[in-house]
């Protein structure tokens, strides 16, 4: 993690937003900055010095954390102290600061206002952090990767506890209490295990429900492991399955390695999306694919880019992306497969890969 | 869960405040007013008509949800769909909107702004509905229950468990594995899982590190059932107890009971921790005791009223409320004590009240 390196090109993107300083105060764009992972932080950026402004219960562990900032504990909140500071500076009247509009509630930005006393011009800019983000370096993707390695050693545990008349919660249970044994911080997003009808609710947390004795179960987990999260998505099958039921999982499966074909740098976020459509269009599947393919994750389990219809974003090596198209039917059953991808230079990498044949159980 | 008296109550509210409509975007404070689980929301909540904006996501969800209110199914995002649907009002030139400043970033502000066109004066105003939510009503007081009732049977699969060379994560996961079986949504709060030294940290997240064969262990914890959260501490300890460990625990629980014996309703947040603060002072522990003494609890795990210094707030019947105080020795040890109490009309509840001699392990 070369955080100075991720300061300077901050630093130098500056002046081309017309801006003195950045004042960062997403939690997940300081940590990518500095690596400070308090929850009371502000990071101001200007083109000559950063400067971490924390609290009291941070001291400790900000100066054992924070790489290429000054560190500053604050009396009172990390935001008003940065506010005092910029207003305390020479030519403070000349400075505009930029802001991260969605990371700042409305609330915060009045106080820090009324701090500055009209002194300093803020102004919100454009996720400039995000953007840097989308492309993970080299320590980055090793962690990713750790966190989809322990995320897909999950699985076996689940299938292991899949049997009809299980509730789902205690599937989910079993493959969490794996993942905290296995040193993961905690889940990316609530454990997904849904069964029978329930399989064609896309976000279907894992219920009390009982699984069927006949039907798909999709299972969509993820673990946060040295901050990095994961995120993959198995189905599998109880009990008999259908030649419908079979195509169904074949095509899902067809429409996720045609998008993951199509992966490689200069290709567009859209195009990606584009690939797992046009597979399920031609089955006469598409409308009921409710989602898009894929998202960025890293820090966040959600980054960009977003691989969606419209989305312009062309890919680069380095950017790390989900590949997850899904079928549902309403009433009847879902199906999704899901791998964590990394952009390499002639194409991509899918982490911890397996054989994706439908499992039976 | 009357709804329709909680959203006529904040109505009755508004010409006090000199509002015409409120809009609720703290999604605890929406699920609180309609019910409305989702996490899309905004509701509007106007004299004479309250509306929910959701998105197509919540269709079926919010229709089976809702209570008291109209649901709006948006296409664009919520907050822009109240904003057009406010702007396009008779006398909309004379509507003031109040907006929770503290739940709405600085961008959606922003939006929000420019979808009214100018045609609505926004404004930031008190927390009416977190102050509505202080005093819980019997169903709240029942889930609430229900929820500490859950998290007290987690402490003896902890006991079972801790043991010198087991971490702490361990113990951890054990005790998450019964929630989730046992129907828990989630923890309400990253498990608290401190041993030996460790004891020391304040927030001590279960880490990696094996229980010392000697030792403090404090373990805090909460489940979150049926929407409503619940926090519990247990100090136990590993090994031969020596005099000056047995004084320690003795004067937290002393804290503990004497804070407890203070609520009832009139007296001040200010009064219940100084309760406990006198008591350790006596035993020259004050300085160790670094928090303050508890906090309100239900939709969300740190509500008001905050019981600390300075704080005026009077206690109601119907208040729920943690009394935890805690002595921390850097480098030493740590001992917290924790229970969730209801304000009555003469004192107080404890909630799945237990025998708290000091357990050793």
């Amino acid at each position: 993690m070369d955080h100075a390196v991720r300061i300077q090109r901050l630093q130098s993107e500056l002046e081309e937003n017309d801006l003195h300083a950045l004042l960062v105060t997403h939690l997940p764009n300081v940590r990518y900055l500095c690596g400070f992972t308090g929850s009371a932080a502000a990071l101001l950026v200007a083109a000559r010095e950063t400067v971490l402004f924390t609290d009291g219960r941070y001291r400790t562990q900000a100066k054992e954390e924070v790489k290429g900032a000054r560190v500053f504990v604050a009396r009172k909140s990390p935001l008003v102290a940065a506010a005092e500071w910029l207003a305390a500076r020479r030519k403070a009247g000349q400075q505009r600061v930029g802001i991260e509009p969605e990371s700042i509630t409305a609330g915060m930005r009045d106080r820090l206002a009324a701090a500055l006393k009209g002194k300093v011009r803020l102004r919100s800019v454009p996720p400039l952090v995000e953007r840097a983000r989308m492309v993970k370096d080299a320590d980055e993707i090793a962690r990713v990767r750790r966190a989809v390695e322990l995320c897909a050693s999950l699985f076996p545990v689940a299938c292991k506890k899949i049997r009809p008349g299980v509730t789902e919660v205690e599937v989910a249970a079993a493959m969490e209490y794996e993942a905290r044994c296995a040193g993961a911080e905690g889940m990316s997003f609530g454990t997904i295990l849904a069964a029978g009808t329930r399989s064609a609710i896309v976000h279907g947390r894992a219920s009390g429900a009982r699984i069927p004795r006949r039907g798909f179960v999709v299972c969509d987990f993820g673990v946060i492991l040295a901050g990095y999260c994961s995120d993959r998505t198995r189905t599998v099958h109880v009990g008999r399955v259908s030649a419908e039921a079979q195509e169904l999982y074949e095509a899902v499966l067809e429409a996720q390695q045609a998008a993951i074909a199509t992966v490689r740098p200069g290709v567009t976020a859209a195009e990606v999306d584009g690939a797992a459509r046009r597979v399920l269009r031609r089955r006469r599947l598409a409308r009921y694919f409710t989602h898009s393919t894929g998202h960025g994750l890293g820090l966040e389990i959600h980054e960009a880019p977003r691989l969606a219809a419209g989305q312009n974003q062309k890919l680069e090596p380095g950017m790390v992306v989900t590949i997850e198209p899904g079928v549902y039917v309403p009433g009847k059953w879902g199906v999704r497969i899901e791998d964590v991808v990394v952009v390499t230079a002639s194409g991509c990498e899918v982490l911890a890969p397996t054989d994706k044949e439908l499992i039976i159980i």
